[in-house]
């Protein structure tokens, strides 16, 4: 089982995976898989993966066959194990507990080559809902603290299958970048009695420049203060602090926003290595009163450096109004807002 | 002039470039230079650069002339400009101020093959004295609160040009790591009334398995919730909140902690990218009661993903433990503990 260790200085965790060997020759630098060798996420091969634990599947198919659409399974090799207890404790004036979590994969398509700006609309729907239903099942595990739904596309990004897929991992603490989006949140709440997310939605409609995506239920724009080129963030219009709470009215239109996002970034930069993270509020509380889950989307165009890494300060050599400038001159083709399935 | 804006959420200061372009073209992976390409920071070429700040010379030699062991000049492209006024102001419901600091290089060698691994001893102590040198001179602009000091080798470091160089970057805000790792160093303090980075020291002595490099005034490790495999921080025995504040007696050998760590890291892992970064007390603070300045090395093998940029988790897939047992088992050859010349 993997080790769950805390930087004494910042209180920053450390998942090391003591099982893996580590020898300095495993770190050649990653190889796309060679076109037409075998894939693990691939129909025919639902025997290679750990069991489903949710799939959308075609009428009359049985778990673990061909048939599906989406299916999501554990990850073979999980940074974080479902099983056993966290026997928290300290080690010297270090502290540690195991690495208890889970680690899940969404197999997005059944096609290998589709990625989200090229599956259908209703695939992408599929998708959120499957991510939704994920985080309600889950949060029922009282271990759990935290539920992270993040997409890694391209080598750079980190991604190592290129089969379409999203994954989660659930944490058995608050990950420090929560903690910190919450406490600036209840500080913001503290000195202005709104919402700085809520604050933001209004501002961002309103100056116009920064926005990307806009439609009845959701707001896509390049924020103010963007660390990446083409970064974008993702917002309900209205107030909501997790996730789980989004409704199926709400859900083609979140479709809709994030898969054209990507779509006008595909298309601008030709498929660039990107990240995107979820950020609901953590689990089991009732935070709605400041937090306000959002998607980010991270473009892995400019290698972080030094500077970056030692400060936490980020050099971002293209505005936020020039990026969204760039990604919103992208003809999309036939627009698809939440309603049709234009990329079928 | 850049401009720093605020994320109204977390804090974080990132600084936009608005006078580059930024088209989508631009975001090509940067290429190495073809061997025997030109180079603005070889001997010959001095008025390629802005005009230095501080050199060390041989006797006789003019400024801006062959003759130098180290060059320090401005950055020609700085990501903050040296001339100005704050002139903080809000824009909208953020925060922005002008781009104002300072932007330097550290043309480490005449000789363009050499590496911190390779360059001579001498050469490393001076290197060590200018860092210092420079600190000291920019804590005069009352401007300035913070320094940070860092290397980036290799492309996928950061790194844009191959000749050996180590940067600085001087901002008017103290950045949100920093002021993370005082907080952290602070409360650590309050609950212990010990300082945390001294009791590291201790503890990592004590226990000897994640030990690289050990002299009379500075010890190297890997650090218990190490991010990166490979990883090392080195810090100074004795405790000391500044860098400035180093000894001409420390001096070589923190020269020849770093350089054996490095060259270690070189040996093991074939010169792999990395960065350096020094982390010291802000401006003109006084609080060597709790701070103590150390230098982080962070390999980069693994890519940065979804899951590290939404949670601040990091996944390190090879145990600090086993990572101080293949750094310490290089031969570095004749050692060479601050006294001795043994690279040249």
């Amino acid at each position: 089982m993997s080790e769950l260790r805390r930087d004494p200085v910042l209180g920053r965790w450390v998942i090391i995976s003591t099982e893996r060997a580590g020898r300095p020759t495993d770190f050649e630098p990653a190889k796309p898989r060679p076109p037409g060798g075998f894939c693990a996420f691939c129909p025919g091969n639902e025997d290679k993966t750990p069991p489903e634990i949710l799939a959308l599947r075609e009428p009359g198919t049985a778990p673990n066959t061909e048939g599906w659409r989406i299916r999501v399974v554990s990850n073979k090799y999980p940074a974080l194990a479902i099983e056993g207890e966290l026997n928290k404790k300290a080690r010297g004036i270090y502290d540690i507990m195991n690495g208890v979590g889970a680690h899940e994969v969404f197999i997005e398509s059944s096609d290998h080559k589709k990625t989200i700006s090229t599956i259908s609309s209703s695939n992408m729907r599929e998708l959120m809902w499957a991510y939704r239903q994920r985080l309600i099942d889950l949060e029922g595990d009282e271990r759990l603290k935290y539920i992270l739904i993040f997409r890694n596309a391209g080598v750079a990004a980190g991604a190592s299958l290129s089969h379409p897929h999203s994954q989660l991992i659930a944490t058995p603490i608050v990950p420090k970048r929560i903690t910190e989006e919450l406490s600036g949140a209840q500080a913001y709440l503290d000195f202005k009695d709104r919402c700085v997310f809520c604050d933001m939605i209004d501002e961002e409609l309103d100056f116009g420049k920064r926005i990307v995506e806009n439609n009845e239920h959701f707001v896509g724009f390049t924020p103010f203060a963007a660390r990446f080129p083409f970064e974008m963030w993702i917002l309900p219009r209205k107030h909501q602090a997790n996730f789980h709470n989004l409704t199926d009215e709400q859900m083609p239109f979140l479709a809709d926003c994030l898969q054209n996002c990507i779509k006008r970034l595909d298309t601008a930069l030709e498929f660039p290595p990107y990240n995107y993270i979820l950020h609901t509020s953590p689990c089991n509380t009732d935070r709605e009163y400041h937090f306000h889950w959002h998607i980010e989307i991270l473009p892995r165009l400019t290698h972080v450096a030094g500077f970056e890494w030692g400060s936490g300060f980020y050099v971002n050599p293209t505005s936020p109004e020039n990026s969204a400038e760039i990604l919103r001159e992208v003809e999309l083709g036939e627009r698809n807002n939440g309603e049709t399935d234009a990329y079928e």
